[in-house]
């Protein structure tokens, strides 16, 4: 069970885990449903079969509502213990600093930090009472950085703040927790990922070019790698950039 | 004019600034008021002969309120316009992760964050009006970091994704504005500063350690150096700590 | 073909890969040799069947050995083109800074930089000849860093000297050979890794610590994750530590 | 006494130092006597009253070179202790990856790095005879460094490697000798320094924007911040760059 956008959760549903999404229910959901019908039905394939994914609606990312989220998933799966959470949302903003209104800074701090501290209590909370298993772990908690997250730039010092404050968080939770055997990784996202959003902007040829472009499953593989990592070399962060990204 | 606390006012005090400090009235202004009583009078002296000091108590870092300080800051000083700000409050908070409550997660966010940037926003407003002085400036906007800035630890969580916030904040700004011929820096203090706080916890033998600590007018002394920096060669960033101080 | 330690070679071999170890004589082949030995064989099995393993001494890490051993490598599989690259060498010292000998300064910038230099232009001037294989690469070259590679320290200037050189080398090639689909990456080891040098220093019962110590394999599996990375997605940089590393 | 540009000279001459320059007698020495001329005699006229400008040309940075070099400055002015020391040398190249010849990446480390060793010797042997002065130190060493100390990019692998050695040796010393109050620092000049070379390929009118070049001067001013902080507030690492440089 964990919390990711659809486009990370194929990965994880290939490698046989059950997939919680939680995400607040006019943008992501209704994109998670769209993304079942655009795949010619897979995940709902895999829901039949299994009851492998299910999402889970929250009304805002308030802390009660992710408390509230991780219940349900528990209840949803009684036998099979969260292993993996992903923190993969953000509020993305880029203005000059003189437009910023006081309430878009003020989301950016809450979804970006607020609401993940929020999401890795639970993730941390669930993971402490479980046992070790044979990879040396009781659970992965990932985050998805940005280059917002090392570097704050002329238009980006909202998201910048939130992204670098986010880092923060993980950096603590991964030398905090790393010795209870929970690991805590990072992934600097550098590039343009490909989504639907992206293909609405970007012309098709451009977004052809393999070398230019993220992968969502590309990134999902990483993820899946992270979990994978055993006990006696684990990574807190990695970068992640198409080949001909400039950097 | 400008905002900062007494320990720092009277390095600028010193070079004939006037100097305005907004702060909650509960804590920092009754400490302003201790400290003009502890120097005998120093900066009463100050403000009886030039009006140089005064105080601009707020309820809250609110930007209404933030922005409400300034206004009352210009009418204090008509002739004299904003040329240096310095934003130096903190929410400081060290716990494990899961004891930190909400509340206090929110609090070091929004004071860290959301005020710094409602801070920042009413100091360039007002550095943007003004023409450029001898050293190539319309003003400097001065923050000041911790070790937290750039480390994430076991217990800082909350305070470090605060600090790493405002450090994006800082940097984006330096960006943006530089060219406008708005300097922006950032202070990272690394190590113990000698305040009336460290002095209760401190025994007084360790405290006279001249190179364990450090001493709040030689940080001054710096963002004075900042200050005075001409436009060829600005500082976005520099450290400060103890000779001694393990790193 | 690639040129590393026995102990990651073990991992790539498996994968299914021809391995060419590139060492001096007098240290790592000799190990080599023993290891195969301590492994009852498996090395020698791999190199019996298909010939899988081989090893090139030089006589120093002059750029005229390090050519003349990639020349070798060629001769030796002329139908397997050098795909993979992984500079692990290193000259380790440390030493308080008055204490360390010219000679020592002199061979650990010429060894952990400039032939780490000689060692990346022969790689990659094999590697731009190649097709671009079904990840999108032509090959792809590793570099094995340390702490020292981001921190300098008492007793650490030579050592960190040398290595904060060769990831800038690594970042440079990165960023120029990426948009030719030659992917370069960087590992930060942070911590002790279990070879046969530390088996004869740190006790037994200690070593058997899973969660204290780096383990070669696990290592390996990481740098064979950054090979197999797709061009949606490559990493540049990441961090290797045990779980209960303190840093 | 100590080791720089006749740039910076002046504004430790000015300060009241006597100010010897070690460099190759080809390159530097000649152009410090052209400053001479260019400045109207300035240097010459300090050198007449109180001989306190002098230049000590080497045939090369060997260890032994800049060894004998302290040893007649030392003679030059045995009632003036050295207080500060300044490693401004460089090799710079920018060169694509495989156009480099293997002695210009020998020379970049050897010059940027293993001399930078040999010079760093011999100013802390000279500062730990010292007593602590009243700002708290023995002696000031620093270190110029460039946008290449912190970044590799496609063409600067060379001069990146070198430029990376030298500042791990300057943390590592700033952490090894701060205990003995010696003070080292480090500087990133992010930009161009306006300079005869500069003067010569920069036409005169872009030159005049004074936001856009690194003024030595402006430098120099910098440095001698940086010698005046006392033992209670030290920075290792600034950068200085034009208020409108992007970056």
């Amino acid at each position: 069970m964990s919390a990711f956008l659809p486009s990370y959760c194929r990965v994880f549903a290939k490698a046989g885990y059950n997939v919680a999404l939680i995400a607040r229910t006019a943008d992501s959901l209704k994109k998670f449903a769209e993304e079942i019908k655009d795949t010619g039905g897979e995940m709902i394939r895999l829901s039949d079969q299994r009851e492998q994914a299910a999402a889970f609606p929250i009304e805002n990312y308030s802390g009660a509502a992710i408390q509230s989220a991780f219940a349900s998933i528990k209840s949803q799966w009684p036998e099979s213990p969260l292993r993996v959470a992903l923190w993969n949302t953000g509020y993305v903003i880029w203005k000059p600093f003189l437009e910023l209104k006081p309430e878009e800074i003020q989301e950016s701090v809450d979804t970006n930090i607020v609401s993940a501290f929020a999401f890795s209590r639970e993730a941390i909370t669930a993971f402490k009472d479980l046992d070790i298993d044979e990879k040396g772990k009781r659970g992965t908690l990932l985050f998805t950085g940005a280059t917002a997250s090392l570097r704050g730039n002329t238009t980006t010092s909202a998201i910048a703040a939130g992204k670098f404050g986010l880092r923060a968080l993980s950096q603590s939770l991964a030398k905090e927790f790393g010795k209870e055997n929970i690991h805590v990784a990072h992934a600097i996202i550098d590039g343009v990922i490909v989504t639907d959003r992206t293909k609405a902007r970007i012309p098709a040829e451009k977004l052809e070019n393999p070398d230019a472009f993220l992968n969502s499953e590309s990134i999902g593989n990483s993820y899946l790698y992270l979990v994978n990592q055993d006990r006696s070399a684990w990574t807190w962060e990695l970068d992640l950039r198409p080949a001909h990204e400039k950097w």
